[in-house]
């Protein structure tokens, strides 16, 4: 690896964007869900199976348990990072419950294996039983590294049941995989957790299987769960996008583990590939709704696009785990692009609502859901309490709870920011060099991350700031304590300052957040001829409402306006505002005809955008990213 | 009804584009179909029916029982057509096949009812019970029509079948339908064939039942299988394309039984809304793969139409009603466009194998599929010779051997011809004015159509034709066999020609068949900034072999070139050729940045375009209908 994780207890979000997102989700998210699982009886599944009363009354899919699970990672994240002893109640009670239905051969689980239920292991396809207990070696894997003294006993439940897996899956095992990624990862955390190396060795076994037929053919194919080709063959990301990502997150763990170059570089390239040519400009991932999966190259529409918020995370835990492997930036990019674009748009501002699905244009209002209703997966309504498949918010909760986790990293000579919030890192390098700053910020509202260093150094060490990739202009100011100040330009990637730090020591990164105009390359065929806007790390989209505002309620659809590129877009009383103007489109009997078809221009009028991930809060609308740029 | 549709007794198609579509269909489809229906133990099925031996050994979907009475749908119009006596003898061993697994108080199906089988009617949502005794009934109607005295027994097996609806189903049975329409066209044309009025009495009811949630809820929504809206208050099809393709062929025909306007009001208004934003330029349906159903307005994207060929024939049955019920061109026009662009594009040349969907868009060149291998039905293979779910071949087949029905029609005063083959037409007015003319044309290679009239007429009659609403600078010319030959210009829609035709008299059409350019309403975002090409009714594409050929191999990806729209296309030796230029588009890490993104303008390059309905005949390959204009 080539840089170091740094955990809950040495790095700290202390406000700002994200430090404003964890505290809803500390106190209004966390309660959500745990409310909807003992609604849903999600939760009183466990108490129907250590009761012995399965399956009678048994609620929710196949794959419910692991909703559990990863709320009791978010909590034990949450724990970690706040300490919150009410909250520590919560998560033991839970532990306890979970516990009590673990059967004496470490077997854990609720859809399978009991008398009137299908037999374990019998649907490894779609039963997700290996799924689960990965999500619940996770949940055991964060409480151990935010709790390693806790006495709650979930480790030894994920052990026992762990123990199972390699028992019955090992190399003198059955020669299978799980439908759904997502052991693979875990199984890895759960190994670095205890020390345990037969659980990444069970880990590696399960990721070579894949894409040798290990999984039946479906009509779907079996791309669907990466089954069609071997990881270290394949070029691309493929198939359902959550499963992609969580396999190749859990491949890189091995690739890390095993020294495996050769892993390492195939994954490295799948990622690039998937990046440069099916990745939404918000990050998100996954164009198809049939199968919730990544279309073929350039295949990105924006009205159908599927972006699972779930496939978000994954993706994100995919890059980091190559950013850690590789230290290239660029994968920190996608994870900050990701972030605000998608993990930060699929919850509502109040933290009780989610989007499952992330469309980038919304062509009819949406009907807000309600409150207290179930809603499908892929609604086309607004964000929604609950859903059928409920995966995303306890996804959104784990990723937001654990989020300090990405902002930087160590090696052997210093410490590399790579996101930007308001922080304090406190830590040691291998040497023994304590190493502690704070970092402050307005960002992605403004520009200016400032650090802070806290106590004199004895010897020189290195910060390296990532300059993302959109940041052309960037400057880099060093305001020593004592001493000259200076500054120069830093090209996208990283800039680096070397130097035996002394406290007061300020360092100070200027990235041009001035919103700018984005088009796309031509063979993504769905947006040809429009333009977007981003700011920063931000997306910024057009909303119904807005439109209606600026134009007396004359125009009500983002579908009759377009944008006019001449007049660049600009900051107005701290909203950013373009220039639209009526796109002229005449109904007809048939849509198709002679060129030019009426794409007139009409009189121009300034419209606010509003951030991607702040849409959908003021009520049904229609909204898109991408807009057609007027008179072509 | 406004126009009289014609038996296969009264037009026969002679040669021509269709002639020789039905030629093949008739030696190569139908023995094709009925091979695999053995193979698959489709038929199969209903023999361990009749022995009581089900449900052991049943093979196929749940609806598998359709396709067999889509082949004999299909056998009776081609023995109706060309009266072969061995397919006739063929016709009453599978009729045979089928009467014997009638239950004594009439039930028919393979799949419920039976010891180890779920009760009959326990799913209506997903069991398809009805739709297939609809298809039955509709191969009974079509059998009684073209052999009105057959003694095969097959209209008695479908009036038990559609007694036993009738009374389970009536106004004192089940409030219910089916979760696929199709009995309530299938029920009225029943009714017309047997006189029956019980029969058009259930499906009114089966029309005027759904769309208040007689069905239950599912992911998709009751809009699915249109139990959202009531017939008659819906504004536009939705949800599953066959389905709302049949349902509003069977709400038609039961507004004309009933003299029901407000119904049929309701019809044309959603057939025009449907028309006018959610179909393809094909005249294809459907732009879901998810739920194989519309999207939303606009929403058609070329790349992922779904466009199933089986949609393609609901929407001629339901166009075919309203052209009879209200005399409009356009649905006779649209009738054409999907014939052309649809049906004819599903088989191939051979008629041994089908596209399902039908996509305007092949990005990665599809792999042939072997002739003796099932696919699953949305492959993006070539064609295959049978799909799991193989509804599609058998419905293509029904529809070209009954093809004769949709040429002309009649009125008290003439006969109007819809569609332009060589055919002779023979028939009689209600006042007893014999009509007889030969129609003689190369259509739609060639725009001129011959009308040659037989006979002398006492009495002065009606010929209306068709003028297509592309044919701008039609000409008519009547060219009397004695007298002065009259010429001028036709505007779309309809041009008559009112006279005592005299034997010998020439009636003939020119229709400018020139390939034209062709752009679409700006709000279907997904083809912005690209034309297509059509020549008369076709849909003209471009394929990599031709782009490969016409650059010696430099370029053999339709991604890499725009068109260039300053040189029209035109015909050389007989090929349509456009200017076509390299798009430069270049790879990059991240396909998103500062406009202008590159799309330069390379060299032109003259390439030949092949009709839509002929591609994928050379092997695998990219295609594009809409293609992106150079240099924007």
């Amino acid at each position: 690896m080539t840089l170091r994780p740094l955990g809950l207890d040495e790095v700290t979000i202390t406000g700002g964007f994200w430090g404003h997102r964890q505290h809803v989700n500390a106190t209004a998210t966390l309660p959500h869900i745990e409310h909807w699982l003992e609604r849903e009886g999600w939760l009183g599944n466990f108490d129907l199976a250590a009761a012995g009363r399965l399956p009678d009354g048994r609620r929710g899919r196949e794959f419910s348990d692991s909703e559990v699970y990863k709320l009791l990672e978010a909590m034990a994240w949450e724990i970690g990072r706040a300490g919150d002893p009410a909250l520590d109640a919560r998560f033991r009670a839970i532990v306890a419950r979970v516990a009590a239905a673990q059967e004496p051969d470490g077997y854990l689980g609720t859809v399978f294996g009991r008398p009137g239920q299908p037999p374990r292991w019998t649907d490894l396809e779609w039963g997700h039983e290996l799924y689960c207990l990965g999500h619940l070696f996770q949940a055991a894997a964060a409480r151990a590294t935010t709790r390693p003294d806790a006495d709650d006993g979930l480790l030894g439940v994920a052990r026992r049941a762990a123990d199972l897996v390699c028992e019955l899956f090992g190399p003198a095992g059955r020669d299978a995989v799980c439908g759904h990624a997502e052991i693979e990862p875990a199984l890895v955390a759960l190994g670095r957790a205890t020390g345990e190396g037969r659980y990444i060795d069970q880990a590696a076994l399960f990721v070579e299987r894949r894409g040798r037929g290990a999984l039946a053919d479906i009509e779907f194919g079996r791309a669907y769960y990466q089954d069609d080709v071997p990881v270290r063959e394949a070029t691309v990301l493929r198939g359902h996008a959550v499963r992609a990502g969580y396999l190749s997150a859990g491949a890189v763990d091995v690739a890390v583990e095993r020294g495996d170059d050769e892993l390492l570089a195939a994954l490295a390239r799948q990622w690039d590939n998937t990046v440069a040519r099916r990745t939404y400009l918000t990050g998100g991932q996954g164009s198809h709704h049939q199968d919730e999966a990544f279309g073929q190259d350039w295949v990105l529409p924006p009205d159908r696009a599927y972006s699972e918020t779930c496939a978000g995370v994954g993706s994100i835990m995919f890059s980091w785990r190559l950013l850690l492997a590789t230290g290239r930036p660029q994968h920190a990019d996608l994870v900050e692009r990701t972030l605000f674009n998608v993990v930060a748009t699929s919850p509502s501002e109040a933290g009780t609502a989610f989007f499952y699905t992330n469309t980038l244009h919304q062509r009819v209002p949406g009907t807000a859901a309600r409150g207290d209703e179930v809603s499908p997966r892929a609604s086309s309504s607004l964000r929604a309490p609950w859903f059928a498949v409920s995966c995303c918010p306890p996804n959104v909760a784990r990723t937001l709870a654990g989020l300090a986790r990405y902002v930087a990293t160590a090696d052997d000579d210093g410490v590399q920011l790579h996101q930007y919030t308001p922080a304090t890192v406190r830590t040691t390098l291998p040497d023994g060099r304590p190493i502690a700053f704070d970092v402050e910020t307005d960002y992605p509202r403004d520009g200016v991350v400032r650090v802070h260093v806290r106590g004199d150094s004895a010897a020189p060490w290195t910060l390296t700031l990532r300059v993302p990739a959109w940041a052309s202009g960037a400057r880099l100011r060093v305001l020593p304590a004592a001493g000259e100040p200076a500054e120069r330009d830093v090209e996208p990637g990283s800039a680096t300052v070397h130097r035996a730090f002394a406290d007061g020591d300020v360092v100070e990164l200027h990235l041009p957040v001035a919103p700018r105009l984005t088009a796309a390359d031509p063979r993504i065929d769905a947006v040809r001829g429009c333009l977007a806007v981003e700011r920063g790390p931000e997306v910024l989209c057009l909303e119904s409402v807005d439109l209606a505002a600026a134009t007396d309620g004359q125009v009500d659809d983002v579908a009759d306006v377009g944008i006019d590129p001449s007049v660049p877009p600009r900051e107005v009383d701290g909203a950013v505002v373009v220039r639209l103007r009526a796109a002229g489109a005449k109904d007809a009997a048939w849509p198709y005809g002679a060129p030019p078809s009426p794409n007139g221009v009409g009189d121009g009028v300034d419209v606010a955008l509003v951030a991607y991930h702040d849409w959908a809060e003021r009520g049904p609308s229609t909204m898109r990213v991408w807009m057609p740029i007027a008179g072509e």
